[in-house]
């Protein structure tokens, strides 16, 4: 790898990819953003070179790092599939793509899409590469921790959500005394747990990465949003996986969990893996 | 059995109890029927004796059937598991069931009422006796049979209702183009209906039994609000199990569904078994 080299970055929403340009300039490397969908503004700002480009615009997205010698690409931000698919114009590297995808789940879309940037010449790198210091090790995040009734249906969150992970479902489940309450599935977590809400209070949620889960793009998200819906859905605890996920503004986030009493956790994903 | 002595049905909501006392009338038995959550007030007219009991008050329940000689249970309709939890009051017999029950599952709950049932000297018959009439072979019941897309979207959605279901989560999937948009757990079939239309048009629902189904109680059961909730929702095709499931009212799911332009199909339920 190029050190010299400027890091292209994918940018779609939320606040991953600013993180990803600070740490790599705190790493003395630039960046060349490509905004893909509804990318932070103060990508503009911060990035050393800043394009818009069309969702199904691959071969622009590669023009714009060619014209600046990148190497080294990474993905960040969410990109929320059915507006995206809604709104996909394909030219005709996203025609290749979609000849290569065998059906609409994200991972064959996404899958198909680094393929080509791959055999474009660009290295795509893992997501935690410039994301580390978001992803929390082992223990629990917020002053409160877990009670006995709330570790136990952490446990049984952690097999169900598994097995729905597995099956490319989705990657989280609200539980309530050993009962799923709510299954993710394309709605996002954020609305599977105001749905987990408004059928109980007190449910615990559960976030895990899928088993085969690619680390160039698929790491869990959590962040202040997921805190403010759980409290709003009088959920008391959320669990999510030690070293597999990314807890964006983690000082906002423990705070949150702090003032909604509500118990946040990072659990070792090897408890978990044992038991699926 | 003693043809003689009257069916004991305790009942819930919906038309299934109606279906049960018209069924064993035909059969030349008494039916004393127990109201234990919501339960159609024509249930009154129709039954040789009716009682509306409190959902937690057991004893109530067996006082009743052995005052009329009852020794054949049946149970039939919907008890709405949380707003039920919410209203129980339990007596000393509902205690017995919540001291035996290990969760707060479905399947545990009832499994430790009938238990009681049982241990009192009742018979608790298969839900399928009295409702035969309502339980599809396999084959397509609808005008229009499902496209090849919907078919493959079909197959798909087994597996994955299969597996859901085989979890104890719920027993229903919506599917498009391969991808899971929506999974049932505790909000029940029309509300994940409703929900995967919001996110995506053109989906497909498939309806399983559990494969640690009780037939006492635990028929998956289709009816005319289903195909409402799946037109309004632009869905296009709904498959369920030949021979274990209930189609309520299948004069009226047939025209509805034809009004809807949706495939309605009874798929055989080896087919999955051999799939999961």
């Amino acid at each position: 790898m190029d050190a010299d080299a400027p890091i292209g970055l994918i940018a779609g929403r939320g606040a991953l990819p600013i993180e990803v340009v600070e740490e790599a300039r705190r790493r003395g490397r630039r960046v060349v953003c490509v905004d893909i969908f509804e990318a932070d503004p103060a990508l503009q700002r911060v990035a050393d070179a800043y394009y818009a480009v069309r969702l199904g615009d691959l071969g622009g997205i590669i023009e714009a790092f060619r014209r600046h010698g990148v190497r080294e690409v990474v993905l960040a931000g969410k990109v929320d599939k059915l507006p995206a698919l809604r709104r996909v114009r394909l030219d005709a590297h996203g025609e290749a793509v979609a000849r290569r995808t065998p059906d609409y789940r994200d991972t064959s879309i996404v899958g198909a899409f680094l393929a080509v940037l791959e055999t474009s010449g660009f290295e795509v790198g893992h997501q935690a590469r410039y994301l580390g210091h978001l992803v929390p090790g082992p223990g629990v995040l917020s002053p409160r921790a877990p009670s006995e009734a709330e570790a136990a249906d952490i446990q049984a969150g952690l097999r169900f959500a598994s097995r729905i992970a597995a099956l490319d479902i989705g990657q989280a489940v609200a539980v309530r005394n050993g009962t799923v309450v709510a299954v993710e599935a394309a709605e996002g977590t954020d609305e599977m747990i105001r749905r987990a809400g408004v059928l109980s209070a007190g449910v615990v949620v559960v976030k895990v990465s899928r088993p085969q889960q690619d680390p160039r793009y698929d790491l869990p998200v959590v962040g202040p949003a997921t805190i403010t819906a759980l409290g709003e859905a009088r959920g008391t605890a959320l669990a999510v996986e030690a070293g597999r996920t990314l807890v964006l503004e983690r000082d906002r986030v423990v705070a949150a969990a702090a003032d909604a009493d509500l118990a946040l956790v990072a659990v070792a994903a090897a408890a978990r893996d044992a038991d699926v």
